[in-house]
């Protein structure tokens, strides 16, 4: 079964998705692309080079989602325009992968995840993230007590993005959305629960957006995951995923790793460096660091839909909203006030 | 000049003190040892194969302390005793050089140094984290604002130390006390100041001590230090300090780097990873990892010795009352509340 897909929003990062599709075009075709005006989904459509032929273009997302050659939709747009455009795909009975954060909120997701469930289509969050071998193998061995028992998880990713147009609150901007939520995503996945306490300190708000904050996350048996997030400047973005005898580092792009180093507490074991390859080796052409891995998640995509499932089991409805609840506690604690407008 | 060393206190760490002493024999000179009995001095003085001869044991503290030929004594016993000997050596007008943390809080680290600075004798926490070269090219680096101004520190550092005999709150342990202090010390030495908030969270007590926490310190400007320290787990023991247009790394060890890597923002600028060597090559009589390194704050003795200052510019008095008062902070809202007999 090929999957034919409809891109809503031309963006980068629906650039980067388009790309990764190129890659296994026996499985993906893009059958149309919708941006803000005709004119716009031309542009994006001309610029890159499309191996089974150029799909339409269309000058709204609305007009788009009832294409009738749309078997899915890839929502790529700016946060606040997630639950219209999921809602409208919804509508039209099209499957959704739409970028993360699935909603601006609980409410959001709800309802989203209400309505694909009512209209018996497929609906995931596109938290490409879990689809990454490096990840897969720490969840493994975590789930199968490689190291014993899990003890701790610390992870902090920084971005330089003063004055980035959408990190805005009529955007649904700010850096928990942005990049934090990466880290609350994973710990949460790690530990396999919702945490029971969350504490938020060393906030700093930019224009009522968090630049910058410290979570701590405390999940059964008093232990947590120590997460930082900021706007203000390039960190290393790694994490550390720490087990009774042993731990997993991911010492770079938490987010999307192609790294991962073992270390064992017993000094006998060797230290062990994995490096796991891409879909591709060039990434020159991707606007994102490693972005062909998107491909990984289209072709989870593909297989739950060869499969008929309308929730995927790696990133379920419960998933997306527990992960929603947390980010509310986040926001609340941090002072951000998404306005009336765009909840 | 040759300083004439009194050792107090047998362990781990007066023994890999005394050994670093041995890489510059002509600025020190271990002259005696004092155990809680004599037969430990001589034991400790046993093992090691003393160049200028084998010092005198001492079964006592105090008898050390008052031995003539003593001209400063290094202080390396569990935490609860170092006040009482600390003023023994000062009422005998030694200098002295005491391991971290100095006090178990700021009344006693007033008391110290109100005796040291009465008796007109040297008085030095030793924090021997700001002598390594790694370190001093950062602080200098962030003084001089090689990557312009100073945004972000952050830190982590973690150790498998369950059933350790000296994390007790009898002795004046904890993981604050034992690990976390140098990520606090770090922070307020780069920020070059107090803080003026101070956030803890994600506490673990264990038998009455914290075993792990989370810290946001807020330095003027609203700028912030990460800081997280666990005994429940090694991690990777990370320190970046984040400026406007780049950031300084340190993979591992930050307590004790030996390694530098400095990241601008500019993609044409190349990462530069700088490796410095310690006073010796081989570590493994060394019962701590880099320990060799001590020689760099004995030197630092000598040279205000030498230079007759009461005070070191690089850990003066004010560096240290102001440490104790956050530290004392961060044990309050950690809840550690050590027994009055011990303060």
């Amino acid at each position: 079964m090929q999957l034919r897909w409809g891109i809503v929003g031309g963006g980068n990062i629906s650039e980067c998705f388009v790309r990764s599709l190129f890659n296994k075009p026996e499985n993906h075709k893009v059958v149309a692309v919708g941006a803000s005006s005709e004119q716009r989904a031309q542009q994006f459509i001309d610029k890159l080079n499309f191996p089974a032929g150029a799909p339409k273009a269309y000058g709204s997302y609305e007009d788009l989602v009832k294409d009738k050659d749309i078997d899915v939709v890839y929502i790529g747009l700016l946060n606040h325009l997630h639950k219209r455009n999921v809602l409208l795909a919804i509508a039209q009975k099209k499957h959704v992968l739409c970028e993360k954060p699935l909603g601006l909120n609980e409410a959001q997701v709800t309802e989203m995840t209400k309505a694909a469930k009512e209209a018996g289509v497929f609906l995931m969050e596109a938290f490409w993230t879990k689809f990454f071998p490096a990840w897969q193998v720490v969840k493994k061995g975590v789930y199968e007590k490689e190291f014993g028992g899990l003890k701790l998880f610390t992870a902090r990713i920084g971005f330089s993005r003063h004055g980035a147009n959408k990190m805005q609150l009529q955007y649904g901007g700010g850096d928990l959305m942005a990049t934090g939520c990466y880290t609350v995503m994973a710990a949460m996945w790690i530990f396999g629960e919702k945490p029971s306490k969350i504490e938020v300190s060393g906030v700093s708000l930019a224009d009522g957006v968090d630049e910058r904050a410290s979570v701590v996350l405390t999940f059964s048996g008093d232990r947590v995951a120590n997460l930082m997030y900021t706007g203000e400047c390039d960190l290393s973005c790694s994490a550390e995923v720490c087990c009774e005898n042993g731990r997993y580092l991911i010492p770079e792009q938490l987010w999307a790793p192609s790294k991962l180093i073992k270390i064992s507490w017993d000094a006998k074991v060797p230290r062990k460096e994995e490096v796991f390859p891409l879909p591709v080796e060039d990434h020159s052409a991707y606007k994102y660091p490693d972005a062909s891995a998107m491909l990984w998640e289209a072709e989870h995509v593909h297989h739950c839909l060869q499969n008929n499932l309308t929730e995927s089991p790696v990133i379920s409805h419960k998933d997306m909203l527990e992960l929603s609840q947390v980010l509310d506690e986040i926001l609340r604690q941090s002072g951000v006030m998404y306005p009336d407008s765009i909840l």
